[in-house]
């Protein structure tokens, strides 16, 4: 019976859970959470790395389930970490969009994709 | 004044908007979208490289605030990217800790960090 | 005066000097100096994240600069790690090119870029 | 019968020569070249995920094999990459090594591990 994972909270409790019951945490320093979720993304990438971006949108079922268990894999690691470093994940990214909205306002860039100091 | 935003769906939603609002859209290819968050993720473990695993577990407010800043990317890229490929990054994850449940049985591999199929 | 590296067995040298000169053996574990390898192949992953394919295939000045950059760091890690593993390179190299000519024989894969275990 | 590899101008004609036969160049822009090389470098990161610093400076023979590919697959790219984009990859080297021995004097920086503007 699948045990529906509710919101972030309830994930980085079962996280914990699973984590605890293997005596794992040993492993777990910041360090090696963020190599485990390097090599997720890396994993991630690697999907895409031969197919062109068109190609990248229209993924077969295949490469989609690939997409989505690391999609999980990222996630999962992402709650771990969040959880050792004390980060409110959700009050994090808030402040990160706001920051990203006064650094990229709509009019100044609306079209380009240059970094933010590449504008005129 | 800071609007909080509440869970994944409401983080998708805001995600979206911004993107929308600067015709940004055209760069997110999940391809891209993948690139983008591989580059994140590295940018958490650049903090850490010449660190202690010790080391990791007490960070200086100044690498701390680097770390949640990394961790917001890294999230804003993940939700963006399962928007894209359509993912439902709460099921995929309890998905996922069940098939690790399934690989890792607690008795067998209590302690022990190797990957699945170098256990005995 | 520019002192040119003439081979990989110079730059060996030459990166031994300089951490040398530094006290910097310390953190140079083959774990840590594979995170700083993966930090600068991000690097470059980011100069290309937004460009198309053919925008990648002809970067202005400033731009492949940047990646000249990143690929000169990419190269000293990788000899400094090569280093502390005692790994010949070009010896390593060699025999993986012979081991990927028979997991891709030409006549089998010409013109397709999948896995070789996706092949029929 | 193995051809050994004599050094990196070597090594770039015989990547060219596989590539070719394969007619896998159209696959190989820049922009994905830096995808393959960022997997590729993740894959050595996994090996030392879970490992102390000390254990990954004396790894047993298996680890010390899934090394030695990872970092020969590393070269294969980081010179086929070099070759598209027309870099000296020995030349960028030496300019790296001389800008960093710049930044970070070994009289200021000796056995510190900071960035070159965190230091007094």
């Amino acid at each position: 019976m699948t045990y529906r994972i509710r919101d972030l909270g309830d994930l980085k409790a079962r996280v914990r859970a699973f984590v605890e019951e293997r005596d794992w945490d040993q492993f777990h320093s910041p360090k090696n959470l963020a190599m485990a979720l390097a090599v997720e993304s890396a994993e991630l990438v690697e999907i895409f790395q031969w197919l062109t971006e068109a190609e990248s949108a229209v993924l077969d079922g295949k490469r989609r389930a690939r997409a989505e268990a690391e999609l999980a894999d990222i996630l999962i690691y992402l709650v771990r970490i969040a959880d050792r470093l004390d980060v409110d994940l959700l009050a994090a990214a808030s402040g990160k969009l706001e920051d990203n909205a006064r650094k990229y306002p709509a009019d100044r860039v609306r079209g380009l994709a240059r970094k933010y100091d590449e504008y005129d």
